[in-house]
């Protein structure tokens, strides 16, 4: 069993984004004002939410908690998807983002229980990693007419696999702006093996 | 980076308790009805709950998700533990445990985020590892009256620590009864060294 000390590092906030009129696609805001139900007006907002294909253990639409109130990516981990996709880029509003964090090596990687606390500001708890889906690649291959759309959306799953960055939760309310300082709290890690 | 795949496996719910009366310690019961707020009148039930000693980052009384809606042990570490303190046992109710179970090797270790789902029932999902307080040591305390009660009872956080198993919430509801079945969902690891 692998141990690895707690650790508390700092961050920064990049850009925002929201996706308010209801459909999966985000567009920039100047700040996110978020509560324990997420961010107010969103999509993903809700203490509950029902589950979908991500939940195959469970009938879709079953009432589940919502650990999926936000998403956060990294540019450095979506240009690595986008080189294996062949594609320019893959810009965060395309595929749902709320937030680019700046500082964070690795970001899709960052454990569960890790805790992001925003200067003066809210805090946020991951629940992990966030999978890659046809969806979103659909979103993306809106952006590339020249290439087979079916393709590069189910290319999106297998090339970004790892790179999608995280999903997590509100876990105390308050205002997020661009350039707001992070410490990211990450706790002590194993690799269980039971 | 350590990776170790995702898994599943078998375990079973050995014993049952809830602390209905308002105080930390709990009691046998023949099953536990839990929806998404957690066990249906229990003290540590709510979506959100106010912050403790625990979150020594907020304010106390900060409201803020509620992760630790069940507590969950497992007999033999509870042995390991109370070897350590040099007492004959610790019994799950002491120290407010609502569930035994049984089946899972180091119990307390198992991930974040891991996924507990009951036969015919709920699903609970771990936050992660509970820290045994001084507070549950000296609920310990009070069955060995020939013990020096505040050295028992600051033994606990020391020797228990890694042994205290884990809390988490309800992440669909329904009921939970001993000698069912639970199918336990590990998720993919890895150590995070950004």
């Amino acid at each position: 069993m692998s141990i690895y000390s707690a650790k508390r590092f700092e961050a920064e906030v990049a850009s925002l984004f929201a996706a308010r009129d209801g459909t999966a696609i985000s567009a920039p805001v100047a700040s996110l004002d978020v509560t324990l139900e997420g961010i107010a007006g969103d999509r993903h907002g809700g203490m509950t939410r029902t589950s979908g294909g991500r939940e195959p253990w469970y009938p879709r639409g079953t009432e589940m908690r919502n650990e999926r109130q936000l998403s956060i990516v990294c540019t450095d981990e979506l240009a690595v998807a986008a080189r294996a996709m062949e594609i320019d880029r893959i810009a965060p509003e395309w595929i749902g983002a709320n937030m680019v964090l700046g500082g964070v090596t690795d970001l899709s990687k960052l454990p569960p229980r890790s805790l992001l606390f925003f200067e003066d500001g809210p805090t946020i708890k991951i629940d992990g990693q966030n999978a890659p889906c046809r969806f979103a690649g659909a979103r993306i291959a809106e952006h590339y007419p020249d290439r087979d759309d079916k393709a590069l959306a189910l290319a999106f799953p297998k090339k970004a696999a790892g790179l999608r960055g995280l999903v997590g939760w509100v876990d105390r309310p308050g205002t997020i702006t661009p350039g707001q300082k992070v410490t990211i709290q990450v706790p002590e890690q194993w690799i269980w093996q039971g």
